[in-house]
């Protein structure tokens, strides 16, 4: 087992007229990982969004025709390289490529905006891929937060993706510190079962 | 004649990590008002983007079916009303709106990035909107900077945007009241021309 639990607060949940200062905010609360949503034309942001210095780039399965090209332009990039699916795609369809990705994202709302509510039923895509994949990088995105953490956390999800629960919190650092306890528990406990 | 010198700069050319406080920066520099630009779906923004506190609202002409219906409803949600039109749009088209706006925009370069070069073929249309509607806000966009400020003061424009010539100067100060005097000197010459 190779994963860790890591949580990523969502920033564009956050003030944006000082996104700068948000960021370094969520940083100093203890955030593993800052998650940018960045709408349509995954091909045409692999360069700019490499030069600007991330570390991982995520792309909906959805959204190419050619995944295995883009894949390879993420890694060519020098990013890691995340595959998504939403909430109407079946994660056999995403199966194919998961040897080739450093993570699966489980979508647990419909893209599009903030705030939405969890999808539970989006689970047992998770608990699929942790079973078939059980080193594999698996995130979740879309109204989790301290309510859904513990569906997320037993699924196998390790990478926790936050927006609003975490960024419009008045105890942001609280907030996160939960949500990886929780994470790291359920990882310490499939650890244990094996 | 009503209008007056004004100077908008476009703050999407600014630190966007933290543009609360660029927009400040702009406006203790002596901008006269702050130019946003938000790309597609006119309509839609309306009454968020007037929430938000905007007293002018520009769309472009080549982006609705129905401008008529689109001016009432941004006349109705208590903004300024602007209509824009792209380089390889007539004036001819935006005369029989003229007098149901409060600004024309003549775009100086094709809208979708920063940086282009300002097209003085633009300026003939200036100049008729000028002659036609001599009370009218006229405002011009795309790489106006000192280089370019005569062209369009003298063919008539009074409200400028200007964004990399003004945002990104080590002194905005400067640039933004070097503008404002161009305009206003042909403001006066156009008056006592008359």
């Amino acid at each position: 087992m190779v994963y860790t639990a890591k949580i990523g607060p969502s920033v564009l949940s956050s003030d944006l007229s000082q996104l700068g200062r948000e960021c370094e905010r969520m940083m100093e609360c203890g955030a593993d990982y800052l998650h940018l949503d960045v709408m349509d034309g995954p091909e045409q942001w692999v360069k700019p969004i490499a030069a600007a210095g991330a570390n991982q780039y995520t792309f909906h399965l959805e959204a190419t025709t050619n995944p295995g090209n883009l894949i390879k332009e993420i890694r060519e990039s020098g990013m890691k390289v995340g595959l998504a699916i939403k909430p109407g795609t079946t994660v056999e369809e995403l199966a194919p490529w998961a040897r080739q990705i450093d993570m699966a994202l489980v979508m647990t709302v419909e893209p599009g905006f903030g705030g939405q509510t969890f999808m539970e039923d989006m689970m047992p895509k998770v608990s699929w891929l942790r079973s078939q994949f059980p080193s594999l990088d698996i995130e979740v995105d879309g109204g989790v937060g301290p309510d859904s953490i513990h569906k997320c956390a037993e699924a196998g999800a390790n990478m926790i993706v936050s927006g609003s629960a975490v960024v419009g919190s008045d105890d942001p650092r609280s907030v996160i510190a939960l949500l990886k306890n929780v994470v790291i528990e359920a990882i310490q406990k499939r650890s244990l079962d094996r």
